[in-house]
């Protein structure tokens, strides 16, 4: 018996002909797919609000991304289990991205760049590596932890909920100062959700250290952008990687 | 009793004070130390040439730094053991220094780093992490060589002696073209012997990809420059970090 399956995604030709092979009694329709009773998953990324309410055999909704916030806001999934990708590939490419921005900062890069530009010798003592905040230790944000670690930073993890990452951490917003106290870079790697909307505002940035790095690879949503301008004026952050 | 021991270093002043309390029966001595029967040891960094063949109840000689080249060309040290500081803060010092080189190169950086000059936004795609060579596997190689690992480099390691070391890798001269092919990022780890003098020519250079980048934290004097400066005219390496 064949089962319907909503795939609504970027290159759909592309994704059913790789898909297929793999799911044989699968049948991948649209959203517009009638009769709506047939359809018992969809595989989406971004979708028109409320259109997923009209399946109501709905048993699973696997996100096309890492992200889910599009789907932890809708009201019409509750009860429906929501999956997201793990993609190995992404995890350590955004990890090789965050460590070469901790990296270039704590190592003073930019400034012998400059020097370099200059065909000037200056010669400065690089500090010890310091402390690296990480926000968020979900599956990406304990990669970056890991190698953050790795390389020589001393690695603060925050996360909302008690967990068993493998990293030192504390919970819950009153402890956000504490684990950014004394930062030399501070990684957001946190999701998008009713608790992180705007998480990243003029109390946060004033709570880093002067001349330190934010690094956002996190959800553009959990950052007050007019914010973060103001702050990188008032030199906390120094410098921000987006 | 007192122990002589010769300290030649940067400093001396400072050092002797340091060590003393740690050291309570030894006497440290210049190189123009009489009686020269008394001395059983050295702790020297480059001193003149032949300046410690007086000592002859000489039992160690202790270098001052990681290497020992200055050393092991020394005729009259034949027999004498010697031993090298293996320092963690510096070779975490330089497996950061050479990672962040080699993300730079990997991820396009000096790109980007371009176009944000301009004010453009040009994407790019970035490709996987490719293949990092690692010459040397030493304390500092075998370090260099594990945190590249964790970046998602492919490493392959190169070392004239067969050794335990954890990272695949082959011996030889002849097995150093096998261990370049396709590596997007050359390390030059190298101590300086009268095996390595000379190592990275012209021919060396030439084995290596297109574009690529040459990372030297070895000795200088396993690189013949000239040769260097026509290999990067050449785009065999595309970039060299020293």
């Amino acid at each position: 018996m064949s089962r319907s399956v909503v795939l609504h995604v970027p290159a759909p030709d592309r994704w059913r002909e790789a898909l297929s092979p793999h799911l044989p009694d699968v049948t991948f329709v649209d959203l517009d797919h009638e009769p709506a009773e047939e359809v018992e998953a969809a595989i989406v990324w971004k979708y028109p609000v409320g259109a997923l309410d009209r399946f109501a055999n709905l048993r699973l909704v696997q996100s096309f991304g890492h992200g889910v916030d599009f789907l932890a806001s809708d009201p019409g999934l509750r009860g429906v289990p929501v999956a997201k990708l793990v993609d190995p590939g992404l995890t350590i490419a955004m990890a090789r991205y965050v460590a070469h921005a901790a990296l270039d900062h704590s190592l003073l890069a930019p400034r012998f760049r400059a020097t370099q530009a200059d065909r000037a010798w200056k010669p400065k003592r690089i500090a010890p590596p310091g402390v690296a905040a990480v926000l968020g230790l979900g599956a990406i944000g304990s990669e970056i932890a890991r190698v953050l670690d790795v390389l020589g930073f001393e690695v603060r993890g925050w996360t909302r909920s008690a967990s068993d990452r493998t990293f030192a951490h504390s919970h819950g917003y009153d402890a956000l100062g504490t684990v950014m106290a004394d930062a030399e870079v501070v990684v957001n790697v946190l999701p998008l959700t009713d608790a992180t909307r705007g998480l990243c505002d003029a109390a946060f940035f004033a709570a880093m250290e002067a001349g330190s790095l934010f690094v956002n690879v996190g959800r553009g949503g959990t950052v007050v952008e007019p914010d973060l301008l103001a702050a990188l004026d008032s030199g906390r952050p120094g410098h921000a990687t987006l």
